[in-house]
């Protein structure tokens, strides 16, 4: 099978709050079965999905003093080494009695994994999600499956355009206003950054019910790409109070601060971890309830879209296409990833 | 994939009912997904169901002055010549913003297609449905799709003598007699008809119901095929009264004319087109709507049968099988669309 | 494809009570379609489930005067020569008219059915159910579908120490003693049997219920395997009472016996034919009712390990497993198995 996924990354394998003490739960990450669980001190761990006995799934099993036991033959097995410590009823286990293990770090309430090799795996390169930690901001981890490759989902994020079309109800807004933002587009050092601003526009639906907007508006979104990464950092002020970025005392500011994790789950699915950070109602829980639920409905939207058109794209491959200026952003992503994709291909092969 | 229908011919698309102002609907029609809509004169059109952007069916659009508008980006593009007209935020329209486009023709309450060469699409050769213009008669067009080769269907209108043993509660009548049925079969200039006569014979519970019969009857079906299309002219009058195809003034005769089209989707899935127009009881609504229920209870069973015979060809393929004496018309009507196939196979080869 | 499964050899095809009078019913066996149903003597026969006329599934007609006749045309097939014997309206018969039969005995409340080499069909080798024809013993005899290799649910029963971590509800025990019972693994003339024993053990909670145990037990299990059959004769007594297999007047003993059918459905499905055969209550219905729903949910809980087993191990393709000392009984009946079907493939290349 063509590679379809950068390895050598770290990825979201789930929300920290999904792996809970003493259990075990599985997902799927670039086409292998994972099982997550803690350890007896509570540090995420992740195996290979498959008891080395007989091929049960371990994540239909306990944990038990800190190591996973399988559920057909009690075969148990340890989250940090992935060796077989103990085999009911024998005392001695055989060397081959062990599961692959893969580095794992929790980190800014996301349990992070690296599927690539071992050796590559450097903690200090993960993403931060800084306002996940932060007192005063208020979110709610929120994963779902994409049936899409991961592509189309990055995509989605680097070309805002389609907020006026897709998200009439919702983070909508005017959608020729969308379509002319000021856009800009630069690299980072790990990805790209696409910078657009609407200056005396109208909000959209969710603007108006969640941040009191009664007029027009200055509104700004600076969305950066990064493999398995999208952070989405926007805003919107009353139009003319000093005008995007400017965070000044007395001026309203609805910031909130869009996480997003794209990890692949096979070539034709995805996992989407989401996370909207936002201060503004964070003490409120029915604030943070009724903004989260906008948010979601937004996402469901995003997901029917991505859907149908990878749906489509499998139904008729090589059909040609074309490019709008809105694009660039979600082009030079792309690119960037082919690039670092093709590398990692090159060292495969050098090494096989 | 080997051919498994003819391109160069009209197929039923929808009726005309299904095509609705200022929206689009999606069929796939020989393996291509089509979207259909009307432009802003009402006239059906049929296009690429795929946007040249970034591939979102165009049918989960809207139609906005009579061009479809696609969901994502907003890109809009024109039904008749499938080209792009707008889009949002830019004013140069790349050449390859444009999707393919297909004849289509709109006559007797169905919208025809063409899928093959577009320079062959003549529209004087599309099938007549003429009573579905007729004063004075009822119908009502139904659409179902059928997980079976189309030819699975012809066969099944060709050979009759089905109608004895699957449709026993409703068209049934003696399965002897069906079996005994005087029989011919003769071509036409576009294609097979057989003649099916049963002289004094016994109604089916249809016929009782719908027709009054009380006694026995002359039952008469004159079946048509052409690529595409099956026509059924069917009827029954008391027996002794003059006899098939005798329309005299005072002899009650249950005239029923059943259009079927048969459009493929895939190789393995067809939409079935059927309409009963029928004089008797036309003028009264719950007469039409108790011989409508009776008619799609028994395509019903055809559904259920001739799904079960694909998948088991299906499960089975080679097994040896025989012919009856009754499937002269079905194997002549593949033989005449073998050859129309290869001849079109024969005319790709030479282009190419 | 590659064999999968041994030809010749006797398989469960039904329970007897699953092939009613007057009626046909399909079950795929070998990836074979079978039409089973009773001729006018009443006599078991199995046919290939598809009419020879246009394919249907024989199965979807009816039997009339002991020969099946098919639901679309009426054509008519005898279930025990598979020649056709009747076509409506004509009178002659094809000598393609014929479908395949298959050797099929009726024996101990089950219908056998052989699916290789006919000539090789020889009656005597078919396993014994005894107990279904025992007076003063009770059973129900059960089918379920189980979505995975055969040889998955004869691993299952050849290794019970998961009896003490997968039925922890039901049959259970103390998992520790069930991976400590003493084990012999012996051959037998058709196949290998391994026996069990638990001395001075705890108990399943099923025990306690059905056979009222208060304290310590002894506990036995001999297993045997033959392709296409497992039997289960367990037993046990209060601890101490003269040891197992003892069955001395005033001695109270749970004694059952479970036969298995394990017929190949696919390459990825098997027919589970199970029944367990009691002596203790099996004058009181609702005795009978209660062991019967406690059985029956153990078997489930084994039906979803063997599937999720089945399926990460077809995901998860030549990854290393390693073997346990109670897997002997396993690993011994894979052998044989391996043995015979190469033995099977070879006859067949020598016949090519």
């Amino acid at each position: 099978m063509e590679a379809y996924c950068l390895k050598n990354t770290w990825y979201i394998a789930a929300w920290t709050d999904e792996v809970l003490e003493n259990a075990v739960f599985a997902r799927t990450i670039c086409d292998e079965p994972v099982a997550l669980m803690r350890d007896a001190n509570g540090v995420a761990r992740a195996l290979e999905d498959r008891c080395a006995h007989r091929g049960l799934p371990l994540s239909q099993g306990q944990v038990i003093n800190g190591q996973v036991r399988c559920r057909y033959h009690g075969a148990e097995f340890d989250g940090c080494t992935g060796k077989c410590s103990r085999i009911p009823g024998q005392a001695t286990i055989p060397a081959a009695a062990k599961v692959r293990t893969y580095p794992v770090v929790e980190q800014d309430r996301a349990v992070w994994i690296w599927m690539g090799d071992p050796e590559r795996a450097d903690p200090s390169g993960i993403p931060r999600f800084e306002l996940h930690r932060e007192p005063g901001w208020a979110c709610r981890p929120t994963h779902q499956l994409i049936r899409a490759d991961h592509q189309l989902i990055s995509d989605n994020l680097m070309d805002l355009t389609h907020v006026g079309f897709v998200h009439v109800g919702t983070l909508g807004g005017d959608p020729e206003h969308h379509a002319n933002a000021n856009l800009k587009v630069d690299r980072t050092p790990h990805g790209v950054r696409v910078t657009r601003i609407m200056q005396d526009t109208v909000p959209g639906p969710f603007h108006v019910r969640q941040g009191g907007f009664k007029g027009r508006v200055d509104r700004w979104q600076i969305i950066e790409y990064r493999p398995g990464v999208v952070y989405i950092d926007s805003g919107m002020t009353d139009a003319g109070q000093g005008g995007p970025f400017e965070l000044r005392d007395g001026v309203f500011n609805l910031r909130k601060v869009l996480y997003n994790g794209i990890t692949p789950e096979t070539a034709h699915s995805s996992h989407y971890f989401w996370s909207m950070a936002h201060q503004v109602g964070a003490d409120r829980p029915e604030y943070v309830e009724g903004f989260f639920r906008e948010v979601a409905a937004t996402f469901a939207e995003d997901l029917d879209i991505i859907e149908a058109q990878y749906q489509r794209r499998r139904d008729l491959p090589g059909r040609p296409t074309f490019d709008r200026v809105s694009d660039a952003g979600g082009i030079q992503s792309r690119r960037l990833l082919a690039r670092l994709m093709s590398e990692e291909q090159e060292v495969s092969r050098n090494a096989a």
